[in-house]
C-alpha cells in the first residue's frame, strides 16, 4: 500500500520564481489528503497530477495566509469539477469566519464543507479512518498552529498458515490468535493446553507514520509526541546564521529540525517552508544533515515514500 | 519607450497544469501596471522577472475569484519587500469589503492601499499619469465589470528645426506652434503674415493604446468605445462549438473576440481567459483568424509589444 507524501510548495511566506508556498499531498492507499494549500496550490495539483477527485480531506497548521491562500481557488475549482461529496476541512479557530467571508463574496459551493475546528493543548485524535489515525499537536508559533501525525493503524495478527494446519485451529480459535490472545484448549481428560498467540501470529506488517511540523519553534515535547515516526516535514525557515531572527519569528533552523528527527528517532526528515533569502538550499541541508544524515529538502514535485515494512514473523 | 503587454495567466475559471488564471502586466515607459490578480499572479511575475518594486497600479476588471485570488498573497509579499509607498487599487465595487475581511484575518500591511472604486455606465477616465491616460468602461457579465483602455496622451508638437531657421522663430512663437497654433506676424508696414502650423510643425509620434476586455459578452457598443486601438486583449473562453454556452454564462467565443477587433479597427488582438476543457487551442485561434488576421494566443510569459509610431512629418 502506497504512503507518500509530495511536496507541492517548500516556500516561507514569500515565494520565489521556481518554490510555492507550504503545500503537502499525503497519499496512503487510496486515500489522498492536502496539508496546507499556499497559494497555487491547486496549480501544482494539475501540474503533478495529484487526482483532484480523491481529495476529501484538508488539513490546515495555522491561518497565515502562506498556508492557506490557495484554499479559495480549490475550494471553487471543486465546485467546478462537480463535486458533490462534503470536503472536510481541518483548521485551527477562525476558519469558519474566513470561509464565511470568502464565501459571502463569492457565492456558496454546491458541496457541504464539513469544517472541524482543532484545539489542543496535548496530541489528539482528529480523523480517523479504516487503517489510519491523525493526530494534532500544537506548535510554537506566533498564532494558533498545529502539526499534524499520520499513522497507520496496529493490524490484526496473522495466523501462520503452517500453525493453523500442525493445530488443526477453528476460526474461532484463529480469531482469538488474531485478537493477541492465547488459546486455551482442555483436553478430553481434563488437562489444559496453551497454544501462546506469540508462538503462532504475526504483525502482517508494522503501521508506518508521517509528522507535519510547520511552522514552530523547536520545543522539548515535540520529540516526545512525534517519537517514532518514520517521516518527518519539519519546517527549516533558516540556516544556523540566523538563528536569533528564527527565534524572534517562532521559526526554526535545519539544524533545530534535524535535531527534532534525530530525538524522535525518526528514518527520514524533509526540510521546507524556506526563506526566500536562500537561492541555494545547501547550507541548510549541509548544517542539518551533521545531525541527522537521513534529511533531505523539499521540492516542488519531490515524491517521499515510506515503503511497507513487513514485521520479522518473530513469533513463530 | 516601451509599450508591452506580458500574460501571466491565461486560464479562465479553472487553471490548467500550464495555464494561470487570469493576471497580465503591462508596461509603459517605466511604469508598471497589473490587470487582474488572478490566483499565482506573484509567482509568475517572480517567475517572469516582474519587477515588484514598480508595481503602483493594479486595475480589477470583476471580483470573481479567477481575477482576484491572487491579490492577498501579493499585498501581502509587498509588504514583506519592505513597501512604503501606496498601492492603488482600481476596481468595482465591493473590493473594500473583501479587502477588509482578508486584513481582518491576516493583519493590517505597513503602506497604505488606496483603493479607487469604479462605477461608469460609458467609458471614463480612471487614472492619469504624466503620458498615460486609463479609461474604465463597462463589460456585460454576470457581475459587475469593467474593461480598461490604456491610451498615451496626445503628444506636443515638434517644430521642424528647419522652420526655426528659415523663418527664425521666436520661443514665443515656438510654443504657439507646438500648441497647434498658427503664427501670425505683424510686419512693419502693417501687413500680416501667416506661418501655418500643418507646415512647420508635426507629431513626434502617434499615441499607443491597449485595450483590456475580460470578461464579457458580446455587445455593440464595445467596439467602438475602443476604436483605433492598437493592441486588444479579449477574452475567449470558447470556440464557435460553444457558442450557446458563452451566451449564458456571458463570455465570449474567439470569434466574438475578432469581430470586435475587425470593427474597432485594431492593429493586433490577443485571446485569453481560455476554458480548461480546451488542450489545444489551435480551433480558437484558427476560428479568429479567419475573421482577424492578426489574433495570437495569450501564453504566460509571452510579451506583446507595441511598437513607437512615428508620425509622417506630413505637415511639412
Amino acid at each position: 500500500m502506497e504512503f507518500s507524501l509530495m511536496t507541492l510548495g517548500s516556500a516561507s511566506a514569500r515565494p520565489t520564481s521556481s518554490r510555492f508556498p507550504s503545500a503537502h499531498s499525503l497519499t496512503v492507499g487510496g486515500r489522498l489528503f492536502l496539508i496546507d494549500c499556499g497559494e497555487g496550490c491547486q496549480m501544482q495539483m494539475a501540474r503533478f497530477k495529484v487526482p483532484f477527485s480523491r481529495l476529501d480531506n484538508i488539513f490546515i497548521s495555522h491561518l497565515h495566509g502562506d498556508h492557506v491562500f490557495g484554499l479559495f481557488g480549490l475550494i471553487s475549482t471543486l465546485d467546478m469539477t462537480g463535486r458533490l461529496s462534503p470536503l472536510h476541512i481541518y483548521a485551527p479557530d477562525g476558519m469558519k469566519e474566513l470561509l464565511d467571508s470568502i464565501s459571502e463574496h463569492f457565492g456558496q459551493v454546491k458541496y457541504e464543507i464539513v469544517l472541524h475546528t482543532v484545539r489542543c493543548k496535548e496530541p489528539v485524535t482528529v480523523a480517523e479512518f479504516k487503517n489510519l489515525e491523525i493526530r494534532a499537536f500544537p506548535l510554537r508559533h506566533r498564532i494558533e498552529t498545529y502539526g499534524y501525525l499520520f499513522r497507520e493503524k496496529e493490524p490484526a495478527l496473522n495466523v501462520m498458515k503452517s500453525a493453523v494446519t500442525a493445530h488443526k485451529l477453528s476460526l474461532e480459535e484463529i480469531g482469538t490468535l488474531k485478537r493477541g490472545e492465547d488459546v486455551i484448549r482442555t483436553l478430553s481428560d481434563g488437562t489444559r493446553t496453551v497454544l501462546k498467540c506469540e508462538d503462532l501470529a504475526y504483525r502482517p506488517f508494522e503501521p508506518r507514520s508521517f509528522a507535519y511540523c510547520s511552522d514552530t519553534a523547536p520545543f522539548p515535547k515535540l520529540q516526545e509526541w512525534i517519537k517514532g515516526t518514520d517521516l518527518i516535514y519539519h519546517e527549516a525557515t533558516y540556516a544556523s546564521d540566523l538563528r536569533a531572527l528564527s527565534r524572534t519569528t517562532s521559526h526554526s533552523t535545519s539544524e533545530d529540525a534535524a535535531k527534532v528527527a534525530l530525538s524522535a528517532g525518526a528514518k527520514k526528515l524533509v526540510l521546507g517552508h524556506f526563506s526566500s533569502r536562500y537561492r541555494s538550499l545547501d547550507l541548510l541541508l549541509d548544517e542539518a544533515r551533521k545531525i541527522f544524515p537521513e534529511t533531505f529538502l523539499a521540492q516542488e514535485g519531490m515524491i517521499f515514500d515510506i515503503p511497507e515494512k513487513t514485521s520479522p514473523k518473530k513469533f513463530l
